[in-house]
């Protein structure tokens, strides 16, 4: 569902539209009531079960109420607990095996901390619910980032970038290309950190002190890691075919080349976790929603790469 | 002429053939026995008054003897003086108004330093040769960005980071952008530095106490400057049209979208110099020097536009 005020709704009934046909079929656990403001049939099932007969007809909702009808661009902390059920039984569907994957709708953190959500975001919750250890790759056609540091502070960042960390990214990366993209011989690329990756410590030294020796361990695990890449030539045209994997250092470095080169079809996936996940790379876009302008490429594409990465864990 | 073991020569060689006939005309600064090796006709010259009768027959060349001949690939800091007297000869042409402007090539730092060179890099000594205080743009098709702090480390640039770096960059590009690219109403966009913009201090509070006081500031003096802008979607193909300039905290959050863009076509301006100066988007390519791969592209777009800069100086 994510959050109700946001594009959630909206994007999940164009991807229906666009997906009815093609044999990818998801259900979305949503309110049904907000549901049918989106000009698509809808059809409330009470089990997966049910999907395969009605995806055709009609997008099958699993029922989660709102306690508070939601308003297009004005969250409510009222229906955090309901956002937050929503995923809670995604997940429990997806450790039962009775669905694929799970693919969640963008959420407002901040509505949710005013409501006493406990965790710093969706990935974390995840973590949380399933045991693993969550790991953000954002892919889109032709290239996928992994960072080491995620949502704090450059400052912060420049603290968390460890050897340990990389060597974590890395493993972990490593095991999801094999395991759920099906590469057999994954090549990880390793970003610096500084510009022109240090200029033999002209400009910075953990390049030297820190990412090197990473990557040595990780190369003498037998993991194809290679690097420290002067982070602004690793990205080009003819870098990103060199790779299937690139490890950042920090969030921009990773989200900057992605998102400049594909916006619309950028697909966040969390390695690291027992069950399949994926998201939409953007909000919740409270600002045009309920307008009908809201694009389901990033939701589209997230979909089909969940139908993907779970047909390969079922093979 | 550039560090002479570079590619330097070839890649003027291939400009000057695809420069013939445009009506564009430059003179490189170079040893005249070693630009007799990249199979394109030379005319040695004493004055730049004659490159309008010779250039569309032959390369001009303004002789500056190499002590050791140059080697591909092979740097020899014996030859060091001889690249520092070229570019000071460029300046002096460029100061006097023979020449519209400089375009330089690769230089290796490491092989100046060895010499004795004291300045960081070609930009800063073209800053001490002409008295100006440089700042560096890097350009291609469709996106200008800015960096505040550039060849320093990270951890360094977060300290560079500062209330009148952003203003005194974002002045001299409002200036530059109106003087020399014929930008009436130049509109700069002011990136963020830390994830998601800070996320209103949940990710760093730099934009709160640094960016966002320098934007009132540049607003309050009449210029158009926004933000501070997530760095993940400010490059994006939406938002790069909204803006003249991106004006960025660091080295990468710059290049990375610049180069992931277009590797091919960037070029480095310096701004806030007396004179027109652009340089290639690349460095002195050792590795590749002597066997004729080398891609003029980035060279020629640094002359194009010189000759554009220098043309709107005249006007």
């Amino acid at each position: 569902m994510g959050d109700p005020a946001g594009i959630g709704g909206e994007i999940a009934a164009k991807a229906w539209r666009a997906l009815a046909d093609t044999g990818l079929r998801f259900a979305i656990i949503a309110d049904p009531f907000w549901m049918g403001g989106f000009d698509v049939p809808i059809n409330v099932i009470r089990s997966l079960d049910q999907v395969a007969d009605v995806f055709a007809a009609a997008l099958p909702v699993l029922a989660v109420d709102l306690p508070e009808i939601a308003r297009a661009g004005h969250a409510d902390p009222a229906n955090a607990s309901a956002i937050i059920a929503s995923i809670e039984r995604a997940v429990r569907l997806a450790q039962s095996g009775d669905a694929g994957g799970v693919v969640t709708n963008p959420i407002s953190k901040a509505v949710l901390y005013r409501a006493g959500f406990p965790h710093p975001g969706h990935t974390e919750f995840l973590g949380a619910l399933t045991g693993g250890v969550p790991i953000m790759m954002l892919a889109c056609p032709g290239l996928r980032v992994v960072p080491v540091t995620i949502h704090v502070s450059l400052q912060q960042a420049l603290a968390g970038v460890t050897a340990d960390a990389i060597v974590a990214t890395a493993r972990a990366t490593d095991a999801a290309l094999r395991r759920d993209f099906g590469i057999v011989a994954p090549r990880l690329a390793v970003a610096g950190l500084n510009p022109h990756a240090g200029e033999q410590g002209a400009m910075g030294t953990e390049e030297q002190t820190i990412i090197a020796p990473a990557i040595a361990q990780l190369r003498a695990e037998g993991i194809d890691a290679t690097g420290p890449f002067p982070p602004d030539t690793m990205f080009t045209d003819a870098a990103r075919p060199t790779y299937d994997a690139a490890i950042c250092m920090y969030h921009d470095q990773a989200l900057i080349p992605l998102k400049t080169l594909d916006m619309r079809n950028g697909v966040n996936v969390t390695l690291g976790l027992p069950i399949v996940r994926t998201s939409p790379d953007h909000g919740t876009a409270f600002g045009i929603a309920g307008k009908g302008q809201a694009d389901p490429a990033s939701l589209i594409a997230a979909l089909r790469l969940a139908a993907e990465l779970a047909a390969r864990r079922e093979a």
